[in-house]
């Protein structure tokens, strides 16, 4: 069964340690968001990428959801030190990766390539795809910052300078409409048998994978059965600023905004069990409802959720 | 007493923390070598400059002679996990100094801008300036590495990478032709009492400062007296590859050859106790000795040194 995964952020990359524990690891490709890449200290940062990369290999700091375990943050204190903007927070073990990513891309290697070799290197076999070559940046609109320029602040400034702590009234995704499509990521959607949609937020972490030109059209068109697992539970988010974003796009902030936000293609969707009066709505939107315990608390939780998903898909 | 000193290396650190000590930081100048500069992990490190800076800031690693004290190095572990160039041992806390570098050089500021932000930002009040804001790159000629494209070493590659363990045939300073002095530079060396050479490679660290056009002909033409500091003990450098940098510019390794390097505008030379029977010849050539202790062991005898110099210089 190969089976290609579209995620962002913490709640996708625990599925994904999950599917990678039951697929051989030639039959799972990961196309990953990077509108939430941002340049910190000169650097290519791409947090998402990285998540993923570093759970399949086996370094992801689980309890912090991002970055890697046994971190120090010398570099970050120096900085500090020296009055650098020191908001996001990045490791020195992680800093090898944006070094060496930003090295290769200021060669004119694209994004995709570089994200297969640090793959490779780090040991992962499976294929981890960038949405796109072409930068795609995740912007929020905000009014309660009124010495920012415009108003629009780069995504990080949002999620890791404010905490998600300003008021969203918009949300863009900058170059989508003269990106393309990175090499491989069609083929994934249109020659998997299974593609699944993480749990993650659907505005920022998969909205902006679907703003790549032709690629709501390969999720239309493949043959694969296309399951969903919610990153909201009841009318809250597991995790993350979801809800504020879902609103701001007028997404009803519960499962069902989800099947509304990936209306059209979706087959299936796993809510939680607290979530099983809405299966009836799901299925007036065409979409089969599969109801589990879907919080991911540790591995044995991402392995039986990643399990339930296949499951579902085949159902 | 308004000093500018010419600097590179560990010794010059040295003689800079004793200067530092005597002198009020208004009336230091030190002018560092770039010419070992160098592109890691695509930063660019300064060697020479962060010595000084670090040294006078109170954070240079003494006992090493180069970094930060208090240095972890899980970057390179890092790097190292990824497989990548890992023979330049740059440090947690230090990779902070290059990065800020980097990041303000790539938007357009010149070298001596970013060094004086990154000395303010470091508490540091004495001016230091780079030789010069274009880049000038110390190469070494070798036939011992058959493997290198045509011979020619980064002076990091020989010195840090080979450690310094192979033949040299020739030295170049490429760029040096079309260089100019940075901003200051020169006035620096024509409005000084006192124009201290420290006890730095001549070749390697003093050498690419006398191949920027122009400073030679303000060392010839400032009214300031020039005292040098002998970087070489009877037949040997004090540290570092000295020896065999100087014989390969057909300079005999004995202070002599230093104030051969120096001719025509080094005034004094401070040599040690055990080059004292050097004295008549070094007055032969119109320079006038100063035999002390030179090593300088501690702190203590970095300040006796610089006093001895300053001493020297007036007399």
């Amino acid at each position: 069964m190969r089976v290609t995964a579209l995620a962002g952020g913490t709640g996708a990359a625990k599925l994904i340690r999950g599917l990678a524990a039951i697929l051989p690891p030639s039959h799972l490709t990961v196309v990953v968001n990077t509108g939430d890449d941002a340049r910190i200290w000169g650097l290519h940062v791409s947090p998402d990428l990285d998540s993923v990369t570093y759970a399949l290999a086996g370094r992801l700091d689980i309890a912090r959801g991002w970055g890697l375990h046994d971190e120090t943050f010398n570099c970050l204190d120096a900085m500090a030190h020296l009055g650098a903007e020191t908001w996001f927070n990045l490791g020195d073990r992680d800093l090898a990766t944006h070094l060496f990513r930003t090295e290769r891309l200021t060669a004119g290697e694209p994004l995709s390539a570089v994200t297969a070799e640090l793959a490779r290197r780090q040991g992962v076999a499976a294929l981890i795809l960038p949405m796109s070559d072409d930068p795609v940046r995740t912007r929020i609109l905000t009014s309660d910052l009124p010495g920012a320029s415009d108003g629009w602040l780069d995504f990080q400034e949002y999620f890791v300078r404010e905490k998600a702590n300003v008021a969203v009234i918009d949300i863009a995704y900058a170059g989508a409409g003269n990106a393309r499509p990175a090499p491989g990521v069609v083929d994934a959607i249109a020659g998997a048998d299974v593609v699944v949609v993480c749990p993650s937020n659907p505005v920022t972490s998969i909205g902006p994978i679907l703003a790549v030109p032709g690629l709501v059209t390969a999720l239309h068109d493949t043959r694969a059965r296309v399951i969903g697992v919610s990153p909201i539970v009841g009318d809250a988010p597991v995790s993350g600023p979801a809800g504020a974003l879902m609103r701001a796009r007028g997404l009803p902030v519960s499962p069902l905004g989800v099947a509304q936000a990936y209306g059209g293609w979706l087959d299936s969707l796993v809510v939680d069990t607290r979530d099983a009066t809405l299966a009836p709505a799901l299925r007036d939107l065409g979409i089969a409802p599969v109801v589990v315990d879907i919080i991911m608390t540790d591995h044995v939780r991402e392995v039986a959720l990643a399990s339930v998903v296949l499951d579902g898909a085949g159902s």
